[in-house]
C-alpha cells in the first residue's frame, strides 16, 4: 500500500483535514559536514590540522494552517546533537529541541499577529533557513551579532507604495534570553523592529529570503532593510545569545542595543548579499552590586559581511565572501578579523539536494591565521 | 499530491493496515502559555511583578491496535523543555522524552492487561489529559499529591450492577519511582487500587475523563471513585514523584501511602470536579543509618479541590476554583495554603482549539499571598 | 478519511514522491523488558535479588531512496532513555538521539559510498538490528568487544566468485570516537575492512542479518567473514567505545586493534551463530606524559560467543547460547566469564511481534556468580 507524496523537496505529507479545517506540509532534511582546519605557523606554513565531520543538521518541519487560512503555523525541531545542544538550568537541564513553534494569525488586512517561538526579524542571513544559504554556514557577522530566535509575540504587516514598491514592517516584543527559555524572564523585555523595502516588486519564489538567484530573476530584485533592536536590562553577552552575566546578586543587566542594515540584489543568476551590524551597551562591562568587575563584558562593535555569487547555466555556483568584524578591543580584548571565503555549489535539485564545498581564510590582527575547508552534502523531503 | 486527513482535532492520521492487520490514529498538539505573578506586599500593595511565555506542552500521540483489535497500545512523546525536564542518573541523564508507552491486552471478556509506561489510576484530575482542563492547568491539590506516571502492569475491568449502573475496578504494580527511571528498582513496589461507580451510566463521548461539560449531558452524570496507593519501601519524598531521599547507605524507605476520593457531575453545560487527598507515612521524616536526619521528609498530609463551571450556548464557559492544602506542619514545616481561581474559557472546536485565561489568589497562612494570571492558547491536530 | 498502510510489521507508511522522485519508508518498533537478577551467596543460595521494568527500546526507523533509485539513505532514532543515554560533553551535552543518518550512493556497478553515522560492519552480531535477535538481548562478547556505531565514510563491494558463491568487501574510514560527536576528531582514524563469504548463495529475505532461521531455509546457507579494526590513536578504552583515557595532556592515545571472525548457518528452522573477538593495542596501559599511570587501561583480551537454535512449526524457539570472555588478567584485573543462556520466543508475527524470554548463568572465576531472567515484548510496526 504506497502513499502518494509530493514530489522530491516539496514535503513528505501534504495533508489536507476533511472539509478543508487544516493543513500540514511535513518535510526533513539533513546536512552532512566534513571538516578541517589549519593554523598559520611561525614559518607561514600550515600546522595543527584538525578534521570533524558531523551530521551537522537534521531536522523536521511541520507547517500549515490550523481551522481557518487565517490561522497558520510554524514548527521545527531539531533533533542532531548540534541542532539541541545548549542545555542548561535555563531550559530545565533538557535539550533546546523545538527551533519554531509558532502560531501566526491574519486578524486583519495585511496584519498578522506572530505567537510562540520563532526567529526575530533580525539580519537577513540569519532569517535565511540554513538549508537554503549560498555557502556550506553563515558567516562571522552573522555568528557574533545575530539575534536568533526568541519567545513572545510579533505584529507584521506589509503594503504597497506603488505598483510595485513593497513595503514590509516587522515589530517583536520577546523575553530576551533566547529559545526555550523554561525559567521565565530576567531582565526586561527585548523589542525589535525591522523595516524592508523591495523597490522592484517581490523576488521570485520568496527568493528575498533565499539565498541564491536559483529562479534566474529577469528583472533586477532588491531588498533594502534595516532593523533595530533594544534589549533592556539584558543579562546575556550578546542580547539573547551567548553566555549569562552573572553576579553577586543574580544576573549583571544594561541595555543592549543591535542595529542591522542589509540588501538583497538578484539578477539572471547574480547575487549579492550586504550586511552591516552594530552592536552597543549601556554599559557593556558586567559589574557585581559593589562595582567590582564579574570579568563578563558585552560584545559590544561592529562586522560587516559582502557575499556574492554567479549560478552557471548547470547549477553550479561560485561564490565569494568577506566579513570583516571589529568588536572594541579595549572592553572585549578582541583583536579584529577579517575572513575570505570561496565557494563552489552544485544545486542538483535547487538547494533540496545539494554539495557545495568551500574554502576560508581567517585573518586575526596580531593573532594565529587559520585555514578552513569544508565539505557539505544537503538532502531536503 | 494531497493525503487526505481527518477533520481538525481528530488527529494527522487515521492509519489502518492492510487487511485491517494494524490502527494507528496520530495527533498533534501545543500549548502556548503567557504568565504573570506577584507577590503581595506588606502595605497590601502587588509587588514583585514576573512575567513568563512558555511554549507549556508540545506533544505528539500515537494509538490504535496492533495485529488484533484486542491488542491495543498508546504511546506519546512530549516536546517541549517542560515536557522533558527532569532528567537524571535514574533516566541516564537523558531527556524524558517519553510520556506514555503502553500496550493494553484485552485478554477476556471485560478484563484488560496493561504493560508498559503510563498514568496510574490515581486522582481524577492527573489523569485526564492536559490539553482537556477546564482551566489553564491543574490544582495546587494535584501538584503536591498526584501519583502521576509509571512504569509497570495494570489490570483492568468493568462490569454493570444494573443497566446504567457501571463499575470500573482498576489495579496497579509498579516501581515506584515515577516515569522513564533507567536504574531498576529502588526499594519496593508500588501498588495501586481504583473503584469507580458511575450509578448513572456512561459520560457522553468519555465526558468523565474530560473537563467542561461540552456534551451537554442530556441526563445527570456521576462517576465517584476512590483510589487507595501504597508505595512500599518508597525512597522519594512525594510517592513516587518528588526528591529522592539519599541517606548515607543509599535511601532512606519508608512505606508511602495515599488515598484518593474524587467525583464528576456534568448536566446540561455544568460541571463539577471535587477530590480529596490524603498522604501518610510509616515514618515520614528520613533518616540515616545512626537514626540521624538526612534533612528530607515525605510530604504528608492532605488537599482539597473543588472546581466547577457552566458553559454558555456561544461556548465561552465560566468557571471556579477551590484548593486547600493542608501539609503536617510538624514534619514538613509548610503552611496551610487556600487558592481561589476564576476562569474564563472559549472553546472555538471544543478542547481542540481554545483560549483560556484565569486569575488565582493564593493565600498562604503566615505567609506572603501571591496573585497569578494566566492566558493559554491550545491547538490540537 | 483512513489512510492505507502496509501490513502489520512492513512500516507505517510506504511513501513515493511525485514521478518517482523519492521514495520513504517509515517503521517504529518498542521494546518492554522485565529483568530480574540474584547473587550467588556463600552457602550457593541465590541473594540480592534485584528487578527492573524497562522501556528497553523505542525507535523511528526511515529509508529509502532521495531523487534517484541509486541514492539511498537511511536515519534511525532512538526515543527510549535506554536509546539516547551517554550525554557527554563530546555530544554538545545533548542526548544521544540519532542513531543512523547515512546516505548510500551506488555511484557504479557493484559499489556503494556511504557517508554519515551508521554500524561499522563489525561483528555480525551487533550489525543485526537489535529487533532481529534470537534471545532478549546480545551477548557479553558483544557487550565487551562490539565496535558500533561512527561518523565517516564507507566503501561496499560484492561479486559472484562463481554461480552462487558470493564474496563482499566492506571498508570504513571513519573518526573513530563512537555517535553523535560534536567536538571534532580526537587522536586518528579507525579503519575497518570486513570480508565475507557466502559460498551458498544468499539467505532468503537477507536472512545473514537477521537471527532465527524464520525464513526456513530449503537448502543449507552459510555466511563466514573476517574483520580487521585499526583505531589509530585511539582515546577510549574499548576503540570508540568505553571510557575516554584523560591524562594531564589531553587524552593518551595509543593503536588499537579488533578482530572478528564470525559465521552464521541456518537450514530448515535451525541456526546456529558462532563469534571469536581479540583486541589488542600498542600499549593498553594509559599514561600521563611523564609516564605515570591515570588508571585507564584499553580492555583487551579474546571472547567466544556460540548460539545456536531451533524453530518449531508453531514458531516457538528454542536456543542456547555460552559465550566466554577472557580479558588480559595482568592489564584489566578483570577475571575470565562463561555464561550459559537459554531462551525461548514466540514469534507471532516474525520478528515484528514477538515474546521472548530468557535464562542466564554468569559464571565468573574467582567471582560472585550470578542468575538473571528477562521477558520481552517487542511490537514492530
Amino acid at each position: 500500500q504506497e502513499t502518494n507524496s509530493p514530489s522530491f523537496g516539496k514535503g513528505l505529507f501534504d495533508l489536507v483535514g476533511k472539509d478543508s479545517t487544516w493543513s500540514m506540509n511535513v518535510s526533513a532534511r539533513m546536512q552532512f559536514l566534513t571538516l578541517a582546519t589549519w593554523d598559520n605557523g611561525p614559518d607561514n606554513g600550515w600546522i595543527n590540522p584538525e578534521q570533524s565531520f558531523l551530521i551537522r543538521r537534521s531536522r523536521l518541519k511541520f507547517n500549515g494552517f490550523a481551522y481557518s487560512p487565517k490561522l497558520k503555523y510554524k514548527i521545527e525541531f531539531g533533533l542532531s546533537n548540534r541542532d539541541m545542544s545548549g542545555a542548561s538550568q535555563f531550559t530545565g537541564n533538557a535539550p533546546r529541541y523545538i527551533l519554531d513553534a509558532v502560531v501566526m494569525w491574519n486578524f486583519y488586512g495585511n496584519f498578522e499577529f506572530w505567537m510562540g517561538q520563532t526567529k526575530l526579524p533580525g539580519n537577513i542571513e540569519r532569517v535565511i533557513s540554513s538549508g537554503n544559504l549560498q555557502q556550506v554556514d553563515r558567516s562571522l557577522l552573522n555568528r557574533r551579532f545575530n539575534i536568533d530566535r526568541d519567545l513572545g509575540i510579533q505584529l507584521r504587516h506589509h503594503f504597497y507604495l506603488s505598483n510595485d514598491f513593497l513595503i514590509r514592517e516587522k515589530l517583536a516584543v520577546s523575553m530576551g534570553e533566547g529559545r526555550n527559555v523554561v525559567t521565565g524572564n530576567l531582565g526586561g523585555y527585548q523589542h525589535t523592529a525591522r523595516l524592508e523595502l523591495l523597490p522592484f516588486g517581490k523576488f521570485k519564489n520568496g527568493g528575498d529570503y533565499k539565498a541564491v538567484d536559483l529562479n534566474r530573476e529577469e528583472t533586477p530584485k532588491l531588498l533594502l532593510a534595516v532593523t533595530f533592536d533594544n534589549n533592556q536590562d539584558a543579562v546575556k553577552t550578546r542580547s539573547n545569545l551567548g553566555s549569562y552575566m552573572a553576579n553577586d546578586i543574580g544576573f549583571y543587566q544594561t541595555d543592549i542595543n543591535t542595529i542591522f542594515v542589509d540588501a538583497m540584489f538578484k539578477y539572471n543568476g547574480f547575487s549579492f548579499m550586504g550586511e552591516y551590524a552594530n552592536r552597543t551597551a549601556d554599559d557593556p562591562i558586567a559589574k557585581n552590586s559593589d562595582g567590582t568587575l564579574t570579568g563578563d563584558e558585552v560584545q559590544v562593535g561592529s562586522g560587516l559581511n559582502l557575499q556574492s555569487g554567479y549560478l552557471f547555466k548547470n547549477n553550479l555556483e561560485i561564490s565569494g565572501r568577506f566579513t570583516n568584524i571589529h568588536l572594541d578591543e579595549d572592553i572585549t580584548g578582541k583583536n579584529p578579523e577579517n575572513q575570505y571565503t570561496l565557494g563552489l555549489s552544485k544545486y542538483i535539485v535547487g538547494h533540496k539536494l545539494k554539495v557545495q564545498t568551500d574554502v576560508s581564510y581567517l585573518s586575526i590582527d596580531g593573532g594565529t591565521d587559520e585555514l578552513m575547508g569544508r565539505l557539505q552534502v544537503e538532502v531536503h523531503f
